[in-house]
């Protein structure tokens, strides 16, 4: 494994400039993940890699906006986030690229056999797969992926604006990768985190932990997360900033 | 791999005699299936095989009646028939096997890494999980696994009874290995199937189809099929057999 770029030094908020990246051009793919949860960086480009397939872990990000799935060597999304329930996982791979598991690879996970199977080889999870089915009628009636786009922009650039309007929230990924997704904030006493945790759950505004290595708080607006409640947030975080600040 | 006993002989409606299987006393362990759904054939008894770890797949009949886990090496499950909805796995593994995983195995697959973390390594299917949950607390409501036996026994005996009563149906499978959990049957004139199958379907008794490679009828009678719907299974037989007879 060669890691092409390390972003520790700044605590992981930045995405390095690609001329900067030690690529192999021997690599059988380049593997990224196209949004990081933790610390609420997303690309907005792509690595130009010529003939090394890429191969993005779309999990957190997949369908929020249209993507060109000819650029990719495999895509693959765990459910869970903007698709359905998880236990489910959509894998979309360039038929050059399959047939080519290693022979100890567990028969239900070589793609080659799924293909042949239409994706049933084995029993799948029936269940997720039906609510993974009324979540992409729901977002075709949404206007699909563009549509989403529309409303996700909206949704983070309201958030960033409240963040950044004052120095008593702060959110440091540079500029040109803060997520659509994943908007983590800090205090500028982290000492109140708890306080405005516990008051945000109060007018029903949940999950605002940040992930637990990292603390602070964190908004993750998913394409199910409506505009609504990204106003009521940004209303929230003004009154407490008011109370507190 | 050493195949310790081979029943394609007689179409796989048997369990050959312990005495004739071909051991390894060397093994890593010994694999069988505690169920097996095509063909309709059940363990009764347990493979004595010493230091060698048994490892049960179970998926077909756990919880149909009590098991000593303490017997075996490794349990699995899949939850779609005892226990939940399809893509969740039940793994019950002996402490001293654990830790023993090759180093390309993915970490989610980890039994150690699993352990470790309460099964909560990766984010776990979260709905089936609830839902095997709440199967758990219905099991346990109707008596827990021994009820289930003497409810599993009371069904099936019905079922092959009415199967055996004349010579219109037909079970082979032998008699000390008949599955409690999935009952096929044939008729004396197999081109009946599909009639047998349509008019089965219209008094709301479903999917009786046998498994696409061998045909004929079969009864999945799992833990969630009460007994009322074997009783009129049984009376619906009767009933084309007047007919058609």
């Amino acid at each position: 494994m060669n890691i092409v770029a390390d972003t520790m030094d700044r605590g992981y908020n930045y995405i390095p400039a690609f001329d900067t990246w030690t690529l192999n051009p021997e690599a059988a793919y380049l593997h990224f993940a196209s949004n990081e949860t933790i610390g609420g960086v997303e690309f907005f480009w792509l690595p130009e890699t010529g003939d090394v397939p890429l191969v993005a872990d779309m999990s957190s990000n997949i369908l929020s906006h249209p993507i060109d799935v000819s650029q990719y060597g495999l895509i693959y999304a765990g459910a869970q986030k903007n698709i359905g329930p998880s236990g489910i996982t959509v894998v979309i791979v360039r038929d050059d690229l399959i047939g080519r598991a290693d022979p100890i690879t567990p028969i239900s996970f070589d793609y080659q056999v799924q293909a042949n199977d239409a994706s049933l080889y084995n029993t799948p999870p029936t269940f997720a797969w039906y609510l993974t089915g009324l979540v992409f009628k729901w977002l075709k009636e949404q206007g699909g992926p563009e549509a989403m786009e529309e409303i996700n922009e909206r949704k983070a650039k309201k958030l960033y604006a409240a963040i950044d309007k004052t120095d008593f929230y702060t959110n440091d990924v540079a500029a040109d990768c803060r997520s659509l997704m994943n908007i983590p904030f800090q205090l500028r006493d982290k000492r109140m985190d708890q306080t405005f945790i516990a008051e945000a759950a109060e007018q029903g505004l949940l999950n605002l932990n940040g992930w637990r290595t990292v603390g602070g708080m964190r908004a993750s607006i998913y394409n199910a997360v409506p505009e609504e409640a990204v106003d009521a947030l940004v209303e929230f975080m003004s009154e407490f900033e008011n109370k507190y600040g």
